[in-house]
């Protein structure tokens, strides 16, 4: 049994961390932290919880309460937990941030893309990026984990396996995603309304996503060369889920049977992603609530492209059920310890 | 452990009870009964459980199969389990029986308000109630069990204890109930068409739907009196969830502490029904793909009136997790083993 | 041609009373007023209507503006129109007020509804309840016209015939309505998300909503007794509708024709009350983006009761388009002239 | 004044012609064909239409009825309509077909891609192909009209142009369209029930959906040479609404200014394309329930990619309304006759 803490926990992300914390067997919640709903039963906040989660929020001073903690999960805006996270890796213990702060190596990509300056550049040579399938054995051993982002982790799942084994090629990835509405967060504003979302679908950002540089990032790793891609985000209307469809030119004439192998070399053994076999699409409905993470792919002989398509939600795998998958990583609990509910159907 | 089986497995509620059974350390799932999709992968026809239930469907052959089952879920349309049940009853075997057929005492009620006849009215006098935390000790010693409709439910946890207590009077009440669209089934039709029922809202059936009996003779083994009610039962566009909004003459003149009271005495001890306090009211989110039935209460001295709202998934409490709940008294396991997962929300 | 000012364009209403302003053939636009996007372009914020209605947002200035115009819409929040109504009432201009401001007649229960003090206790008397189908001729010649609220509306077309003619009971009414999000307003917040009200229902305000007193003044002057009802509004997962099912006991045993004929009398002539028929009850999505109410009931003699259902869409029919039929009126141009789209199904 | 007529009256793009026809001045409908539901009313099919369309259905007799009107639609599903096209022809009178039957030119192609035999290979060579924008001339002129499909048109309004300028690539175009439901047609199946639509998000006939011939088509007129490209389409839960997302190579480096300056050519004296402007997206409400499109564009010179978005409501654009649209081509009405109505928002 561990005891952590989170600060940030009244956004979605927080929320999703209590509710799968609250059924974990082996973790303690020792505090949830927010400013906003200081004294506030965190029920009255996520009603979902009542009788399930007790505690009260509390707004944390960091140097008391950050004693008690095993593991701290920073459920923050970008920006705002760098702070929080020199003090508890100054403290020896250990930190799973789920904003964008640790994600990228290089501090000046952070700057460029990001528009604020990084205040924790040491701190970034420390950091794995917890792609959990992929970095398994690094997220295990690390002291500070940078989570994913939603669609990064939509399409790095995908792509990653195919790239290392070179069996794709890196010029021209196309990245088409969808998301529902709650990657928006839990901040009111015009563009995440229910009147203005329901019965809509739109695009945003095409090309200038901030998501951009940490997808580049790892598949470049993955590659070990260069690689850019295009990346058109789209607004969904629906509450969860992400659907990322990849279209690659096929140029090295990849079979069928050759990635139907490779993604079962990479993930046969690990219980989160699902392959469906081929022709067989995902759905964003089939992964609901739940750390999944579904593939199928496309070969298209008529056209010569490659097209592949994954689904998560995108609060659980693009998210608290990853960090939470991380952090089981690091304790050396069982890997879907607390993770295991089947989606909801319909 | 316990083998069970399930006739009826690819509609709504038997998708669901397969869901929960999944997850249930206790019960190891026989087979998958459905004639339409005989020997397909179940997870065909439910995604969300792709490498979670990897059996195939099969069509039953009903003294075969019986044997090795110690209970039967039976997720029928009325009027076609009776055969099924007689069976299993002779073979000294445990039902549940989730279809409306063993859940009216008076076989003639049945008839007229059915127009079909009944051909089990033997079995019908073995038939136990299935309102969990209402008929608790019947059923744990029960071979048969009818669980109730997902309407009934939602109102019957609201005004059972009321009425059984004397606090409420039998007459006038009226009960406006909302429910999702999965409540219609599985079969398509025109009236559950994505594009009919999206950002749509209508009421159907006033007066004449089929649980009305059910409400009313439970509501009158509770007051001792013959009860009749007002029912309007609407169709929301979502897919989960029944919200009743029930209305009482408040000439008792009950005062809040005292329902407090009586929901604590018949719920306190009990996992699944969570009452809000004063003038909160629940919401159907909160309740989402669980077994939790969510209770509030006005009383408006302005106009003498009793408001009780409450919540529930119309699948779960007001179907599978139900039937879930009522097996695990039969077979003397934790009352929540299986249904321990939390709401998701948002 | 007349020509017409907006004071709080942008809001959900305010953008509806554009839209259909901007099809309606006697009337131009003098300004789109909004104190948040001053010198926006419109369509900026309302993308439909790109191409469409090609004017700026101003920021007006009240006596300048003023003067251009022969009747002013008022958008904005109660509270805030009070000055500006008084102004153009000074200069003999006409105005329809869509705030709640000049409904109530008792300014002491204005006061006591909305917790403000009343600004425009002389003016209030001047106001005329915008009850198009019932108050036509009051309409027809008045200087200030109170556009009555989107719960108010479905409610009253359905029961002040029945009250007025003396059909029914004043005892005992219990109205359960379920609204759209867009009722909501567009000031963002934790209310009004996609994510928390995307699948899911709730009530809220039992018995202390708002729009309570003006129900129970204009039921009162139909039934020339004092009417007190019970009101539960309910928030429902889509973006427009209000549907308002209303229950009174049948002590008067009116029969079906009886209900039918009065409703034929008073609406038989008017275009954008729709009577269903027997047991034909209405929906939300047939009344969508339009002016038309739909009505239904059903007389159950089992129980002794009547239901009425009605259905309006509560942008139109509920504030913008019965504002666009009460302009109509005063100006004398056809009844539904800019109000003749048929709604989209699906 | 002409005289039209219906057949396949009750499917969704028969209820939105009747909704459009039943508001168009010039026009006066015959008779609404539906085998299914003759002598029904019509508005008991389409509540919304209650009090608009007082027909009721009929099953015609081919030989009869077609002698009173002057222009037929045909809204039935593919195969289904060429008799009846063969007969009107015949008899000189003129003909819109919303089928796929008319689209292909070559009849090999289309037995391909549909399966079946084409029974009517010398009316094809008749057809036009109504693209209202591109081929207004030809459609004014014709006999016989050929609606396009719906993703087709979202497609080739954004692309005929800048191929026929000669401005982009014609290899490795990538299209990603996603569709509200509606789009899969009003006959019940699992794959457009609600419960299983909503929330959820997925790809489809990835590289083999029918459309494709149609696109390619098209596209190789506007570009003289055979184009081929990757299509995806997706179910998107809203009921409405096409959104389509393209990406090509900018290997020809076109700027803003001239994408924009080829739009305005083509579009700027069209009431129904409206260019949104640089890094302006389209979004499906916007264009909800009205026969515009939307299109917007991204020159991303990071990746030297092109990537254009488009909406269209496949109901009216994609369908019905391009119809109107067309016989007013046909019969020398005002283009937009008929087709005012702005779009609702939110």
């Amino acid at each position: 049994m561990i005891k952590v803490g989170i600060i940030g926990a009244t956004g979605y992300v927080g929320g999703e961390l209590t509710r799968l914390l609250s059924q974990h067997d082996k973790v303690e919640i020792s505090f949830l932290d927010s400013r906003s709903y200081a004294s506030m039963e965190y029920s009255r906040i996520y009603p979902n919880l009542k009788n399930i989660v007790e505690e009260k929020c509390i707004s944390i001073n960091i140097e008391e309460n950050f004693d008690e903690v095993d593991l701290l999960f920073c459920a923050l805006p970008h920006g705002l937990s760098q702070e929080a996270v020199k003090k508890v890796l100054n403290k020896g213990r250990k930190v799973i941030d789920l904003s964008a702060d640790f994600r990228l190596k290089d501090g000046a990509i952070y700057e460029k893309w990001y528009g604020v300056d990084h205040g924790a550049t040491e701190e970034l040579k420390k950091a794995v990026y917890g792609l959990s399938e992929i970095y398994t054995q690094e997220i295990a051993e690390a002291q500070l984990v940078a989570n994913p982002g939603c669609y990064p982790t939509s399409i790095l799942l995908s792509l990653y396996p195919l790239l290392k084994e070179g069996i794709i090629k890196t010029k021209g990835i196309i990245i088409d995603s969808k998301s529902g509405v709650s990657g928006a967060g839990r901040s009111p504003s015009d563009a995440n309304l229910f009147a203005q979302c329901n019965e809509n679908l739109r695009a945003y950002g095409i090309g200038v996503h901030r998501h951009i540089p940490e997808i580049e990032q790892e598949l470049s790793r993955a590659a070990t060369e260069e690689v850019t891609v295009q990346f058109t985000p789209h607004l969904a209307p629906m509450t969860r889920g992400i659907l990322s469809t990849i279209y690659i030119s096929n140029d090295k004439k990849a079979a069928y049977r050759d990635i139907e192998g490779i993604y079962d070399s990479y993930y046969g053994a690990q219980p989160f992603v699902r392959f469906l076999g081929e022709e067989e699409y995902p759905q964003t409905k089939a992964v609901y609530g739940t750390n999944y993470c579904d593939i199928g792919v496309k070969i298209d002989d008529r056209t010569n492209n490659l097209v592949i398509v994954s689904a998560i939600d995108n609060l659980v795998k693009g998210a608290a059920g990853q960090a939470v998958q991380n952090m089981n990583l690091m304790f050396d609990f069982k890997v879907d310890e607390g993770l295991k509910q089947a989606p909801v159907w319909p």
